[in-house]
């Protein structure tokens, strides 16, 4: 009998796969004798119980028939099983989920890819490193898994975080609720595609922003919602540009809209409501960096002025603290509550109960503010560096979209169409320079070269070098 | 002007929250005069400095006009939100996702309740805490806390983790299959729901074995699916049984199956394959604890004799180390690769960065065998326990289906049906013993009394304690 170990994992395991695959390729027919224990073992140079132990296991399996010694056989019935195409041949899955799931990660201009050997990145959403964060969480992770019950979680989180959490909302985005009205969930891509499976039937209509959060889009279309994009302007969202036929949904970044940097106005936040109102639609706010404002105190969040339950608030911790934490909240009007705890529940049981846990401490002993105060400080000498730098080195070339807020600026490239964008992003490439264009957060980009620049993971110092080699790809690639 | 201050937050977060009301409800007019600060502050005893910053906050968010000193006012235009129902009397949301959520949350049998203030549980799912295991992950997370990047997770999971884990199931489990081909999951049931979304679309047909575990079962009929339950025996699923009209999907638990605990046979496993291939469906393979089996050693997974890609194989760190981890496995099929983890990065972007480094570094020092180990005899010790207390108290009542696997046991009540057996469930609780129906196990639950029994959770003097009192209900309401 031909046998040929793979090398993969204890010899005993590749014999009985070896032996396996024999009886199944059907080379070996149904209740022909097994070579004896210790001829198998010379041939392959492996010790004789391991042979035996192997001949047990296939025994235990129903693979062979009969006793050591008086000789074992492979054992009938065993069907054969058919010859079969390789997995290569095989159909893809075809269902509607994975068509709209491949329609968007085909994307050619999916973002997010980091320039390779960029010497400096300007991608957004690169978090800014602190090893007092790193350290302190340390501890918090350390005790929590000493104190917290190993038993599954309560599916809609923690109730130690959901009461730190709406102390936290009521105190800095003006959001009262009760800690029952909380989801905790696993950051805001988890919230969005829960809103989506609950309100939203596939082919239902849903308004974003244009341009928008690229991957609550994909969510959203993924999920079979129809996209119905409305302009954003300085005072965010156009509400007179609103369908005359009512969405179910309309997701909003009010307090800093993304990736525009605008803040929706208080006309236009209660035109919305309005409108949501007498349509009977629900709104999704996204609130993922409204703790970040460098002018006044940040404003009162679209919830905390919603009085009739249309509002789905969400907050993350993945800009606050770090992207790989993975938590999130989502306040729901009360009518909503039940369903989106029944679809966590069915979605995953619950978000993982150490973190919770370590996070509820951290928000209830103060650490939170204080890494707060702490990167609101920092983030804020790096935005004054990086508009320094621009205006320096740049100026001339340049249109920037001051926000007064978060980790990121929108800057537009003065007298440069689409392709001239993508051509100074190559260049800069060349020179270690990551530069990022606007156009994949837009559903229809326009013929108009804008960056989108994150500065929240570099120093001020190499702010400063970036924005000077930025300044020499413009003049470089000027048109 | 009436204001009221509700006393949640900050004075002065209170005040400009009585301001806005004021002006909202349209009980203060547009273009009227605010109170002057000093005067305000008096009729509310709060420092004119509260007030001050007050104003200021309602000036920045566009709700005052004018400047202090010449007098402030309500800025117009500010369309007051039209009256508005109460939340409660707006409509639920009724897309078909959330009906079917309902449909099964209302369901009156919900397992996993626990029985309140009982004094022993036999409630299935509890894990068996152990003080190693929670010091050692203690550290763990300590550990992979300073050391893991903080940036966003790769969808799929941390190479680390993967491959641990490919070494893993390749050695315990007889799976092999490269890193590449493994997702990790935030557990089981997040498996499922993906699985569902990637591979049917609402209406399609999924077989599941009846019984079966409740949660796959939620999540595929919220999902959509037309369940299509085949019956099991001791061989494991009846292949036999399986619809001529082929489903998309088929659910199996074959090395123990949930909750009956059978071991499906080498033929059953083979004719399933058999037909997965020649009626192009997948196969959804649940190994949820594979791991402890009390006879033989566990007997090689389904995928391992996949030829053809047609099986997703998924485990879980849930049973094995403890369920508010969330952290599990897939294991799919080339083919079905790209789209799995595109959906996981729909859903969440990926798992915790954290949990995953410790889990990598728990497995590849050694530390996750050294625990298997020692709760695999622990498990054995309270099976045997439950087991012989079974015989003592109860044996002329019970018939055990023993599976020699897992952390439960199948028990029948000999001539009970249905009621009788709630009554046993119900009178058991008021001698403050947890007692479990095996009923919401079933799609068509028979009408004969059966009992679901964990043991995870129970010492070896618990549970002889617990089989005590046991005996006794069950002589106590004897027919």
């Amino acid at each position: 009998m031909h046998l040929e170990l793979d090398g993969r994992g204890p010899l005993q395991t590749q014999l009985v796969r070896a032996l396996k695959d024999a009886v199944l390729s059907g080379r070996v027919a149904q209740g022909v004798r097994f070579p004896p224990t210790r001829a198998l073992a010379q041939q392959l140079a492996v010790s004789r119980n391991t042979v035996l132990a192997a001949y047990e296991q296939l025994r235990a399996e129903g693979f062979m028939q009969g006793r050591v010694g008086s000789g074992s056989y492979v054992a009938t019935p065993i069907t054969p099983a058919a010859p079969v195409p390789r997995p290569a041949q095989r159909g893809l899955p075809e269902t509607d989920y994975v068509r709209r799931l491949r329609a968007c990660h085909d994307h050619p201009r999916m973002p997010g890819r980091r320039v390779e050997g960029a010497r400096y990145s300007f991608q957004y959403g690169v978090p800014f490193t602190n090893p007092l964060l790193t350290s302190a969480w340390s501890r918090a992770l350390a005790h929590a898994a000493l104190y917290t019950p190993p038993t599954y979680p309560t599916a809609h989180g923690s109730p130690a975080l959901r009461a730190a959490a709406s102390e936290y909302i009521a105190h800095r985005r003006g959001v009262i609720c009760s800690p029952e009205d909380i989801i905790i969930v696993a950051g805001t891509q988890q919230a969005i595609s829960l809103t989506a499976r609950v309100l939203l039937d596939p082919g239902d209509a849903a308004v974003i922003e244009e341009p928008q959060y690229f991957a609550s889009r994909e969510a959203l279309y993924t999920h079979g919602a129809r996209l119905v994009p409305v302009a954003i302007d300085r005072e965010g969202l156009r509400t007179d540009d609103l369908p005359s036929e009512p969405p179910r949904l309309i997701c909003v970044t009010p307090s800093h809209q993304f990736p525009t940097g605008a803040l929706m106005s208080l006309p236009r936040r209660l035109a919305l409501l309005d409108y949501a109102n007498r349509h009977d639609c629900w709104i999704f706010e996204d609130d993922y960096d409204g703790e970040f404002r460098y002018d006044a105190q940040p404003h009162a969040a679209l919830r905390s002025l919603d009085e009739s339950g249309r509002v789905v608030y969400v907050g993350s911790f993945s800009k606050v603290l770090f992207p790989s934490l993975r938590l999130g909240y989502v306040v729901v009007p009360p009518c909503l509550r039940d369903d989106f705890i029944s679809a966590k529940w069915v979605d995953d049981f619950g978000s993982p109960g150490i973190e919770q846990a370590a996070l509820a401490q951290f928000m209830a002993d103060g650490s939170f503010e204080r890494h707060l105060r702490r990167t609101g400080k920092t983030l804020k000498q790096r935005r004054e560096a990086l508009l320094e730098g621009l205006r320096t080195h740049g100026g001339e070339f340049l249109e920037i979209d001051d926000s007064h807020a978060g980790m990121h600026l929108l800057v537009w490239l003065r007298g440069r169409d689409a392709a001239q964008g993508e051509a100074l992003i190559a260049h800069a490439a060349t020179r270690a320079l990551g530069l990022y264009s606007i156009a994949p957060y837009y559903l229809n980009a326009p013929d108009r070269a804008g960056l989108l620049m994150g500065f929240g993971a570099m120093s001020v110092a190499e702010i400063g070098e970036a924005t000077k080699l930025f300044g020499e790809c413009l003049r470089e690639t000027a048109p």
